[in-house]
């Protein structure tokens, strides 16, 4: 008898008869002799509606309030789900995130998970009960507060509960069939991955992948819980998100394919400081000032000193919604850093290649620049890692560079896939 | 300084307009120096709307499920309410059921209060905050699971918070400007009652007014928590409930009307076992049987038996609800019973008139008789206590019989009353 924690999105249950659908699956997976536990998101636009209600009250809630307001969300679906379970004959119990000992950091609205105590699961499991568990929010000691996980909240109780129970598979339902080479939406070729490396599942994620949050994939790879990210909509496998070091899940010893998957997103504005004093010490002063505003940097580049100058230009890319607060700080402390000029540019566009048999393949990266330059693609910025190249594009031309970079690694198929809409929390 | 509990039901927070309106009235009453606690409960047809999804998932919903669903509602309105107040300058802080200690037996959709553990409200009050508690829910301490407790659930969270908190009065926030004399859309001409001792409020509620709930009414008497029902619509004053041992509150020693208020209802229906031997035992066998029904019974009424015959007809009224189970068992005893016939009467209604100046006064029930005999109307079946005569007439004469005695004991005003529509939770 396995023990399998099933999540599911808010458009998975977005109304009754959606939450009767995911009911009946999860009875199936009980009555195929399995412990279940279920992580559910608040139901459709509840999280919208409630967002509406709260900005018509109040223009800036207090988080503690809005964690309140919006936890209500996820206790109507977990109920819900739960009657209608019990109303198919099988018992099921709901769990508030706080019930579940879902134990978090205070921080309202971005809560992290410091422990995970589900004795109420166990015992209800031990019944031979389903556990209905409401994602997302989580409770903390320090403050006795109902708290809210943030993005990816979901996702993440779910992996956390596979975590704590040791669970044999954390299914994450979807609207997608799975994770794809790249998003089906850009690449009407775009494959059904079956299997995939945590590591791998990572870089995707972290490079614009939307179909599991990074957060909980990260989560999973630390605690060695296997993901299976499958639609809410058929029957048929997903993709298996595995451990490298436990092996791969069918026992095959085939070998990897050099690239796995193209990753793609919008999301960062380059910052140029042209003309800087090329002087010991000065990228050091630049990116102090920049760390002051608690932006995430994610790509540096920096030019070589123009011999007859002894100046340089320093490039980096930060989340689009810290762009403006970096530059009014380098805007600031424009006197003590002495360059040039400062550029901005929100026009850009950041592609990444993933895989895992990179690390024994050489010529990775000449492939790329060829199938990029042969498409017309300027390359402005590169960054590596043991299994990614990401590269720094025109906004405008991002979508033609994941075209390209999916037909030179060979990852189209010989077919369509069937693309859904809609997304959940 | 004061220490204050305020209630507002459904209605007073439908929507957000109305949520800021009631966060006015709850700042104002803070800035005027007073410690503020407000029992709210879920937004005008919040619980409707839940109800009704139940409905859509399953026909039958697990109890501990549905309390589940239905106390998302308050958690969505405290927050609301919490946050509007806040984003007013004032510090609030919105607690559930379980948070402010609202302890219950286990049984869901009726649990009752058996304890009050308001340690963290007291705390939100030390630290010159307001705390906004989720009316209608609880925890059980046995089940760890949340409960509602059913029918006038918020009015009795006000009022368990004032007892524990010894607040200096709790006030119940309606659509109404107070308690009238009786129904004002069935006598225009009925008057607010400043001030009434608990006793007659408790049998004017126990009679059919539905102004304040029975329960809300017991609890402040047994606590001897002074109420204040009044409207939320207005800031003036409405209808002190006090305990006539304390004294009246505003220190008057005026002479108590004989009667203060008229009540009315049709939620009953009137059994008739006919042709009952008249033997000892028979009377004691009959409720013996009724009793196994869980019906309550009101009122009963015995006629003489006839002489030549040995037989008498023994009528009792029983909640509507009721009706029909307990004609059922008495119909299966008809053997034993050895009745001549049953008889079962659902167009019946009660009418009630209450003062504690009865218990002084004579000639009453006189008074009471001529008038419903001025007005045509037969009295099937009376009750009294020591402060209330109730009477059982048809039900099409019922508004007649109100306006008849409303008028025959003085109770009438000069002017109409102003009438609202909508009842809270």
């Amino acid at each position: 008898m396995a023990l399998i924690v099933q999540k599911f999105g808010g458009s998975s249950v977005a109304d009754a008869e959606s939450i009767k659908r995911v009911a009946k699956r999860i009875v199936e997976t009980r009555r195929a002799g399995n412990d279940v536990v279920v992580a559910v998101s608040a139901m459709g636009d509840t999280t919208d509606e409630l967002l509406d209600l709260s900005a018509e009250v109040t223009p800036i809630p207090a988080p503690r309030e809005l964690d309140m307001l919006l936890s209500a969300g996820e206790r109507i679906s977990m109920a819900l789900l739960a009657m209608s379970i019990k109303g198919m004959g099988v018992e099921a119990f709901s769990f508030t995130g706080s019930q579940a000992g879902m134990i978090t950091t205070p921080e309202h609205g971005s809560a992290k998970i410091v422990d995970v105590t589900p004795g109420r699961v166990r015992e209800a499991l031990d019944r031979g009960a389903i556990a209905i568990v409401a994602g997302f929010q989580g409770f903390s000691r320090d403050s006795r507060d109902i708290t809210t996980l943030g993005r990816g909240g979901s996702d993440t109780t779910a992996v956390a509960l596979a975590a704590a129970l040791a669970a044999d598979v954390c299914e994450i339902y979807t609207d997608v069939d799975g994770v794809f080479t790249t998003d089906p939406r850009v690449v009407s070729v775009a494959r059904k991955i079956d299997h995939i490396t945590s590591e791998e599942m990572l870089e995707l994620a972290a490079s614009g992948a939307k179909v599991l949050h990074l957060r909980a994939v990260e989560y999973a790879r630390r605690h060695g819980v296997e993901l299976h990210v499958r639609s809410s909509f058929t029957d048929e496998p997903g993709t298996i998100v595995y451990d490298p070091e436990k092996g791969h899940p069918k026992g095959e010893h085939m070998e990897e394919p050099i690239i796995t998957g193209v990753a793609f997103e919008k999301s960062e504005a380059k910052v140029t400081v042209a003309g800087v004093p090329d002087v010991p010490g000065k990228a050091a002063q630049i990116f102090e000032i920049v760390a002051k505003t608690n932006a995430n940097i994610d790509m540096i580049v920096q030019n070589v000193s123009g011999a007859d100058t002894n100046r340089t230009d320093i490039s980096f890319t930060v989340p689009l919604g810290d762009g403006h607060r970096v530059v009014g700080a380098l805007e600031a402390e424009r006197e003590l850093l002495a360059y040039e000029s400062l550029q901005y540019d929100d026009q850009i566009a950041k592609v990444a290649v993933v895989g895992a048999g990179m690390r024994n393949a050489s010529g990775v990266s000449a492939q790329l620049f060829r199938a990029l330059y042969e498409a017309g693609i300027n390359i402005e910025m590169i960054s590596t890692s043991e299994i990614r190249i990401s590269v720094v594009t025109r906004a405008d031309l991002m979508e033609k560079a994941v075209r390209a970079l999916h037909t030179a690694f060979g990852l189209d198929a010989d077919s369509e896939a069937v693309v859904y809409a809609g997304t959940g929390r």
